[in-house]
């Protein structure tokens, strides 16, 4: 009988062994050294190492896994180290080796007939998009660490990001992957077919793991047609209610062209004036909410503008919108879209945050805000709600920033309450506790509350059959 | 330990029971009523039951399953009988119970504002179609059997048809799931969100199961915006190079607004004129390919007939295209698809037929076609080649129609040959031996040859510990 992974040190002999895999070029054992890969870059995580492991090929994983799980080592995957729920940092205790997949970044095929490409998981999302774009192609994937987060991670996590309403989520841009196993054999799916109805679906099951179910070592992902205009538009409505009557609109005006469909509160605009004056409101009074949204066209003929144009006129007509900027230039668009990406940012300079990454039907989107903000003002006077976010996905980030004054350690305390709050509300209206960044070591706890029995037995017995000794990323998800 | 489900009679105590779940009204046991449900319509599959069930509702089907696994009785789940694998009909030695849940056809709820559509296994592709239609929406899954083949079918064989180049297929159209387990219990993942990252994805492992995992009673589709116009082309080619490269511009052309893109054989016109002769030649001179393409439109303002017109300019100019027709009315455009519905019926009247429904990377399908026809040459002289289907999904079905004058069945003795050279060649460039249909009775021996030991052993491995005593459809996919 094996111990619990993680819970005693690997001897000096197997750390020797590992080392010998990779070389000893391509490990990090000084804890100087391996600070940046033990801490998540909100600080919410921390972790310790006796080894970080950066192997050249899908093979040396392969030879670390099979020695770890004979010897029962904890091993922990981690990418860019970009992710939200803690996912990617070990434990403290220590004991867990890290697995590195940095090296491992080469594009190995790239076939634009066929619109696919072959790619290693240690490469960023960034270098994605460049050999997709360098065949005149698009990996419509997009979020704000695309710089450094890496492809498997990505796809353990599933990522989301704000192509998912046109395109879909990271397991809908995957056709194929290769993958190592828990006891080191390597499984090659990497087919590039669109149709393939032969057996189980396993590929969907590595994806969105989070690592607990096998190390995915490389991916034959989707590319398309690269949109050869975008039109953007930043809009103000009174309500969202207005907001979700503006999605309708949009959606049938537009179809499949319409790319992105985000919402703003106006509490973004007060929090950029005050710490981000660099950041200009492209309307010039204040409005209850706004929404970024963008129409592509296949074809540089200013059709992606006609629509936009057509459907804002429809919307102001319908008095759904009140005001409203068509980005005039690519800057202005690109103006539009630094915003977007900023809301993040932004909420630091006003202290605590509690973030909750929830989705909900769609229809329900305007009930779950509005509930939610009545609830945070119950459960914590002046506590300020700051939800944004993939409309058009359902994807709500319901933040909730500090009160004004208060005690940032004392605010992040109440964590559990604010978000239990906010996670109890969108399961009661049908929705998700995470929506497209994972359980990792966040919600872990909160699983079973809600998911039925069957779907917990189902998840444990996968992850037993698979990892039996318990290696792969202890401690996260299940 | 329990006998191999399937190769003992139930007793008559326990066939007494299960009647009295579902209440004599709703099962048959006379042969001659049940004959239709044994025979898979093409003739090549039979088989034989002693008890065809009919539950009204998911707890039935949960205490079908519940003795079913007790007492190691194998059952079949049967939707519409339209598979094409054999999937979907019991053995010959008639020990097996087969399931059918056509009286569970409800639409459990409609969101339009969600886009989803909650409906229950056993209504009709078509009801499902219908049901979105009328809050004005689209649910896309299209192929020739909707009228008859049912939503849980083609959910368990993740059905494509003509519409996966824009929609996807089957599973990519599906939200959430209602599944009874092998051993009855219940699993309710029947949600309406495209975004939820909480845990290991099982949605997708019953998808494509073909019932070998659990029974899908239930589920949550997406649903899109209906497009406000159509607009199709039949056009001339004279090679599947120019064929690809048509596919290639119209991509760039319409983006995501292409809608359509089949492949045609010369040798259907041929067919079509002997036997079926209400089935017009849109085109008056003959050609060695055709394509059908649709470019949609979400507003009603001619701007798909413009684009496709505008496509078929350049592609004419570029001398990719040599003859071709746009629909100058809806019949026109109905005929067009009649033509392509038609494609399977009409090679009955030509004798034998072999069919190989594979993939193939969308930049090898021309290779596939002329090496595929060089060796049916080979295999057997005289042998008609007849490729059609869904080239923008890599999608070949290779039908082989027999040599004139030869016999039926000594040339449908030959099937494995003729497949098996197909699927070699299939498998050979990256391909699959099963792009739509599954693998059923007819391909189960197969998988071995083009599935490595690690994904056999995965497959295996779920099979038993989703379903440990083997109740589930044996004998087919694994």
């Amino acid at each position: 009988m094996l111990h619990r992974p993680g819970t005693t040190p690997p001897t000096p002999d197997i750390l020797a062994r590992l080392t010998e895999i990779v070389g000893a070029h391509h490990v990090i054992t000084e804890q100087a050294e391996l600070a940046p890969y033990m801490e998540e870059w909100r600080g919410l995580y921390h972790g310790r190492t006796p080894l970080l492991l950066k192997p050249g090929n899908t093979e040396e994983v392969a030879q670390i896994l099979k020695i770890a799980n004979e010897s029962g080592i904890a091993v922990v995957p981690q990418g860019g180290n970009t992710g939200l729920v803690g996912g990617q940092i070990p434990m403290t205790a220590g004991h867990e080796i890290v697995l590195n997949l940095s090296r491992m970044n080469r594009v190995r095929t790239i076939d634009p007939a066929n619109n696919t490409l072959t790619i290693e998981a240690g490469a960023t999302l960034a270098q994605a998009q460049d050999a997709a774009a360098e065949v005149d192609r698009l990996f419509p994937l997009s979020l704000s660490a695309e710089g450094s987060c890496q492809i498997g991670g990505n796809l353990a996590t599933n990522a989301g990001g704000i192509k998912v309403l046109a395109y879909g989520n990271a397991r809908a841009l995957t056709l194929g992957l290769e993958v190592v196993l828990a006891d080191g054999r390597i499984w090659n799916g990497l087919r590039g077919l669109r149709k393939d109805n032969t057996g189980y679906d396993l590929r969907d099951l590595f994806i969105g793991s989070e690592g607990t179910l096998g190390i995915i070592t490389a991916a034959v992902l989707r590319l398309f047609p690269r949109p050869a205009e975008q039109a953007a538009a930043f809009v103000a409505l009174e309500s969202l209610d207005d907001v979700a009557r503006l999605f309708e609109m949009a959606q049938a005006q537009a179809g499949p062209a319409l790319t992105a469909f985000e919402f703003i509160p106006r509490i973004a605009m007060e929090f950029f004036e005050k710490h981000m004056p660099e950041v200009r409101d492209p309307l010039e009074t204040r409005h209850p909410w706004y929404v970024l949204m963008e129409v592509s066209g296949p074809r540089p003929d200013g059709s992606a503008e006609r629509v936009l144009e057509g459907l804002l006129a429809q919307a102001f007509e319908a008095e759904i919108v009140t005001d409203g900027a068509v980005a005039a230039s690519l800057a202005q668009a690109q103006a539009f879209w630094d915003l977007r990406e900023r809301l993040s940012e932004v909420q630091k300079y006003e202290g605590g945050s509690v973030k909750c990454d929830v989705s909900v039907p769609l229809s329900k989107l305007p009930e779950f805000v509005r509930r939610a903000n009545a609830e945070m003002e119950r459960i914590m006077p002046g506590a300020r709600p700051f939800p944004f976010g993939h409309f058009g996905d359902g994807n709500v980030h319901y933040n909730v920033s500090q009160p004004v004054g208060m005690d940032k350690d004392a605010y992040l305390a109440r964590w559990d309450d604010i978000a239990g709050a906010a996670y109890g509300l969108a399961v009661e209206l049908g929705g998700s506790i995470s929506a497209e960044h994972g359980i990792g070591r966040m919600k872990r706890e909160l699983l079973p509350s809600v998911k039925d029995d069957t779907e917990m037995w189902m998840m444990r017995t996968l992850k037993q059959v698979l990892d039996p000794n318990g290696i792969l990323n202890p401690g996260k998800v299940i």
